[in-house]
């Protein structure tokens, strides 16, 4: 098993909590992502048409896109489980991990930031309004699910984590990173406090550098 | 069942290309997604925080998120099956449903849209460009997985209509809506023809109307 990673990344982190949380050894390659290359000079491309990370690869598997990564794993090493037993649970499950995963992260990852910065010529400060918008909004409705459909429990659906919490962790450090404030989200709060009592929240978010070159808060002005 | 649609809008055309596939009896109610205003006169935001469509609505369980909603009709209705019956089939099926649903659509989708030509103030034409660069960009992608990891069969992958196919071919008709030259995506092409012969993509499709208010291409200049 080899997972292609990228530090400065956010959508990474949830491939390797899932992997700490089952306990699956792997080994973990970084791929300079601004340039599109790996450690071993070819380029991520050759392998994953996206270029994109986290790209998981299991034999003759490459597998792209996180949330088919998180249930791949979930599936072929299902102790503990991240999926609730019943089918409306797993359907909430999914639904609150998409929230993050469709219409929170793919508005704000590198290559849109390199978009807007780029070809359309925003501003450091114009860019940094885009993100801090769209990931607001994701962490006011997630919130809002939280609080209207609670499923009880101290993390996201019930006693344990779940796919869920594997998407919205990294999200808040993401938020906490482009200086989103957290007083409108005490559902959201009360989560993550709770997953980074884990050894494997701890671990994979503590792997995830928050300056990366070119976007760093340095810059925010 | 309850499925909260709006006909101008892209995502709920694969939550009702499943229902059709599965021929599940349902409550279609059309939401005024401009004003978020369902026919009754509520908000869908009452119901659904992200004030989004598709939202699905069985007994106790409202579900937004159309990979969500998607996947559990296949659980709770699991004939036709639109999951491969192996760990690697089904891998590769979600992966390309996400390659659309997370980096294809929520990029273009109506409150992104909107946001641009509102709060950005970029002109209609600024819009159609930046719309445009992100469906070439995730068809290009998905062409390339096609091309380069083939399954076999005449559908994304197999025989058969996948969870893939059910998210490919209403992008598909999204980008032929904004006028993408789709020369370059032959094996995506041969996918949607083989698509289009099966009753529930032609109904599902043909509710899908593309001359939304204030965003048709009447106004592209």
């Amino acid at each position: 098993m080899k997972l292609y990673d990228y530090s400065f990344s956010n959508a990474p982190v949830r491939a390797r909590i899932v992997l700490y949380l089952k306990n699956v050894p792997f080994d973990r390659i970084e791929v300079d992502l601004l340039h599109c290359k790996q450690t071993d000079g070819h380029s991520l491309l050759e392998l994953n048409p996206q270029g994109m990370v986290p790209t998981l690869v299991d034999g003759n598997l490459m597998l792209n896109q996180s949330v088919a990564i998180a249930e791949y794993l979930d599936e072929v090493f299902p102790t503990p489980s991240l999926m609730p037993r019943d089918a409306k649970g797993r359907a909430r499950v999914r639904s609150l991990a998409l929230m993050i995963a469709c219409d929170g992260q793919p508005l704000v990852n590198l290559r849109v930031r390199r978009f807007l910065t780029g070809e359309l010529r925003f501003s450091h400060q114009a860019m940094l309004s885009w993100v801090r918008h769209w990931l607001a909004s994701s962490l006011r409705e997630y919130e809002a699910m939280l609080a209207r459909n609670p499923a009880g429990g101290n993390f996201s659906h019930g006693d344990t984590p779940t796919l869920a919490d594997v998407f919205l962790i990294p999200q808040v450090q993401l938020a906490r990173r482009f200086g989103v404030d957290f007083a409108p989200y005490p559902s959201i709060l009360k989560v993550h406090d709770r997953c980074m009592l884990l050894p494997a929240f701890q671990r994979a978010t503590s792997e995830y550098f928050l300056e990366e070159p070119g976007f760093g808060l340095d810059e925010a002005g």
